[in-house]
């Protein structure tokens, strides 16, 4: 009988099976954002069980045990990992037309080779087998193990302006290792200047920078100076994350009389203020970005931390956020990449919203800025984070082949802080080469192998792999 | 030849034919949010003509009337029940694509073993057929008998506060009738100070409770009571329509002076207000319910009442109502739920919106307040009113299944006036069980017939019994 | 071996073949909306190359060239028409899932007899090949001659009110020519009184109307008078493009001193100013056009030349425009229909949004306006501009026919500036068949050749030839 996790899983014809075998599933993957630690890398540390992998810092899964009606112990408490994992073995077997039940599957059949469905029926069979071959073959499962066996070219990780990127360095060092660990400007803390830890961040980057942070114009050089820092380390792009999209007119006068009253008392900036500091922090990145030639991506439209309860117990990041209201997001975000088009400062963008009703009006949005001889030079980024499923991925898919050039599109990332999230792209790749087979299954496109071949290798591969040429 | 409407309606793989026909098709229903009128069903009143049953507050229908042209006369006005059939026959005909297309198929068939569908050409004869058997056997034409006919175990009313709940007390006392008919606490006019009518009602309630109502006290006291008086009469799930979802903090002292500012002139009170009044209602009747281990829903992202110049002739509920502008709820939703989760005071809770843009953000925003060892204990409510179709309900369900936990959704409702509309839950049932099935067809999910078998039990059935367990 | 354009194209099963070649392929085309310039009708212009007809004006495929990174030189530029076709072929020839590629095939076909899409490879041999067909039979390559070749009865322009419509005139006064060339009147630039060019707009239409304009009084005799005048030539529908819509509830004293404001200044306008003033301004328009029993379309949800670099460069219209942001519209315009129903002066009304989140909402409100005998008084357009294609289509057609009654329906409308376009109404129509084809196919409607047909009819020519009867 043919197991659940199988050659030509998820590919409904002939033709789709034929683009994935032939075209994606050999390329190699350029994971261009991602939440892994590179100290971990560095290290190359050893994961002894499953659940060290699966259970640590993922809230996906949290939110489905908390759904399910599973103590906090067993999901974000003191229960042993085993006890976690039979846990999630009774939730994840009923969790019918969720990602995480294809993305679970995938990573046991990849990594362990398990091709059947995790379920309470074998759930102790699996944790036995899986902790054998951890324990018997620790080479197998470190860190970077696990990065060549997926056949990783290209990681970025996420990191702050004031990170050291030593562990980048040092993975650097290391010529054995073949794939490039990058790292991400990301430089949220350095703008929200309303944050009840601000100050203490500049006390921070003032001490990194060698100078004291006192005025718009020793932020902008502090800025300055770690982008360089980044830049010289290997960075090539960069993040930026906000609930809102903001833009207000305003200039560098007006900009540092804000940041000075935000010094002095941040809880006194005005929605008119921090919409002028924002939009213009953002563009003043945007330009250090074109002239480096780095690509610049746009996070929006999530809140964070809704549930103060569980945000007292657990933190930030515990599974909490949503996607945000809806709200005019065209508008500033088309001023600002309409002034950055004026001034001939407009870097490769990838726009995400959480938001899955925001997809046509980016694909129109982004029809507006491309050119100047360069393919796609403001992208629609990959379904991203609640959207990052079967259905959200097809939505983007073909929203963006509609409205705008598919094969222009830089493809897929983890977004992941798990080693074992390359998955993710095989998920991708599976979905992309059915979505485009069936539709020349239907006589939409012709069955012209040389053209689908192109399509399918640069939306895989080829065009993320040139946001580092 | 195949009838119309035969046992594989809406199955198209032999898989879904087995879930359903195996699973999901002899389940009882529970029907926990409905406008039947309990007079109704402690009179047991008899149906005489077909159009009696179909057209009576029917503004589904009225509305597809209104489209293709037929005159009102033939709608809401003083046509015979059978010229308002023979109209009907017309219009429904060629409703290609529309719910109520099988609706009526389905309601025919199973109440009338008619499997064809209801045209021009065929209209005399069945208007003469279920005549017929109306008359012929009346005993089976009654609200009792077609609740009993349709394996009902639970139907929950809407009801007014101020509601004596006589005639749910009437229909407990008769033993013989098996079917738990409870009221639903739905206190919008006593919440929407704003309304014309607010003094007015207010009267009537201090009547009823004995005292008058003068202050925010005295209108606690009075809004405890009849939620007391409620739940003794079985009273386990409450109802929540609002046009939109308001959230202002706010303290008891200040809705006090907001209070007694409305009672002098409800016009003078501003947004802020009445913000602040609702929110603070909202979260006071939230509490109660939590004491009680009532569900509270929410029904929101409505505009009432549109067409002025039918509101002049027909009054509300005629057919003139529409989804409200699209807006941030999600962030009033949100303080909302956690004010009471901070508070450990969260009842389990279902939101309904009429915006169906609305289902992914819901979906991600109850994620972030389940857990306490409850499952599901917010819920994303079935597809409402005007999503009450196919490919709404097969949205709702496929959002719901990503962001969420499936097989701990508390399923469908008729949301309906009519006693035939029971058979919207086998139509919700048949596309469920299709839905999965082809899934499963298409190696998504293993057939798997024991969590299958849960899965589709739980939704369909097992799942809203427990809320009044 | 089957061409990809085929008899069967896009039509994926027995009963969608029966459907559209039976009933739908050979019915004549009311092309209700266009933006055809009736001058080259007038002087039956011949074009004597591809190029010249696919790419003067074409926005669509400006930005398809532009994401793809072709050099502007190619695009607006003053690169041959075969530079132009030769980079056009290598865009097209990979545009998966953009509807230009089907649009492409089809007028390659329906023209040119040419059944492959272009590509690199065959781009010089297509070029060679319809370049000599139309050097040899110029006669079958003029404006009149594409018109006739594709069936098309009825054409409606979009005209200024200060149009002297004498093209218009000169075409009807050949009575060899079948086709109806008739104006359609949208008078955004007498309503935008925010614009730069307002006064000389005014001073333009004084001219034309043979009295100065410079009240309020006198700015509604000439609209009046344009309006009674485009009547005269033929003219039977309107049309408003509006960014947003606004209401605010006004009087004719008020908004003559706005009026007068305006004339002054009109940066001294508020905004609120704006919204009486039009909303005044449009519901004056509607009480005219219902008078002379028009049709009067809305186009809204467009924010225009958002890219200020280009449209320096290249005026209006370049192809860079997008989806506005996401704002309530429901309660204004249910304000603006609430009033016309009221005043009984509520003319057919087709609604169309760019914003495809936007379909269910309009068709809960079309539902709230319909009645009066007239059917489908309210209409949900044609899926518009960026939504287009098929994914776009299929959805209004679903919303519509769930919310709403699709066989009243008034269908499609090229919205084109080429003579190469009315291969939309071939698109549309199979893409129609399919669906419905599809859905009988699944059992959800009886396979009922009568009353499809009467279906099919309606919606792809009667119910839009009714327009003008």
């Amino acid at each position: 009988m043919v197991p659940f996790i199988n050659d030509d899983f998820l590919l409904q014809c002939d033709i789709s099976k034929d683009l994935y075998n032939s075209f994606a599933k050999d390329l190699p993957i350029i994971d261009y954002h991602c939440h892994i630690n590179p100290e971990d890398i560095a290290k190359d540390v050893v994961f002894t069980n499953i659940s060290d992998i699966w259970f640590s810092g993922d809230h996906y899964k949290w939110r489905l045990l908390r759904a399910y009606g599973i103590d906090e112990k067993y999901i974000t408490g003191d229960a042993s990992p085993k006890e976690k994992f039979l846990c999630w073995a009774k939730v994840i077997s009923k969790a019918f037309g969720n990602p995480l039940y294809h993305w679970n599957c995938l990573e046991l059949s990849r990594y362990f080779g398990i091709l059947e469905p995790l379920t309470p029926d074998n759930a102790e069979e699996i944790w036995e087998k899986t902790s054998r071959m951890m324990k018997e073959n620790p080479e197998n499962f470190s860190a970077r193990a696990l990065i060549k066996r997926s056949n990783v070219e290209v990681i970025c990780t996420t990191d702050d302006p004031s990170d050291s990127l030593i562990w980048h360095k040092k993975i650097a060092e290391d010529k054995s290792f073949k794939t490039k660990v990058l790292p991400s400007f990301r430089p949220d803390r350095l703008i929200d200047i309303e944050r009840d830890t601000y100050k203490d961040y500049l006390s921070n980057l003032s001490l990194i920078c060698g100078f004291e942070i006192n005025s718009l114009d020793t932020l902008l050089a502090a800025l300055d100076q770690r982008i360089d820092y980044f830049n010289s380390v290997g960075c090539r792009i960069s993040d930026h994350g906000m609930e809102y999209i903001l833009y207000e007119e305003t200039n560098k006068d007006e900009v540092a009389i804000i940041f000075e009253k935000g010094l002095t008392n941040n809880s006194s900036l005005t929605p008119e203020d921090l919409s002028k500091f924002k939009s213009f922090m953002l563009i003043h990145c945007a330009k250090r970005y074109f002239e480096l030639n780095w690509t610049m991506q746009y996070h929006f439209g999530c809140i964070r931390n809704t549930n103060k309860m569980r945000f007292n117990t657990l933190g930030a990041d515990c599974g909490c956020d949503s996607i945000s209201g809806s709200y005019n997001f065209i508008t500033p975000l088309s001023k600002i990449l309409s002034q950055l088009s004026e001034e001939n400062a407009l870097p490769r963008t990838i726009l995400y919203s959480l938001n899955p009703n925001d997809n046509t009006s980016i694909d129109t949005l982004i029809g507006c800025f491309q050119g100047d001889n360069r393919q796609m030079r403001i992208q629609h980024g990959s379904a991203w984070w609640f959207n990052d499923n079967m259905d959200g991925m097809i939505n983007q898919l073909k929203s963006l082949a509609n409205q705008s050039y598919l094969p222009g599109f830089v493809g897929m990332l983890t977004d992941s802080r798990s080693f074992l999230s390359y998955t993710r792209h095989e998920y991708f790749r599976r979905i992309l080469c059915n979505l485009i087979g069936e539709q020349v299954q239907k006589g939409f496109f012709p069955y012209d192998r040389k053209i689908l071949k192109e399509i399918i290798e640069a939306v895989c591969y080829k065009n993320a792999k040139g946001l580092f040429e």
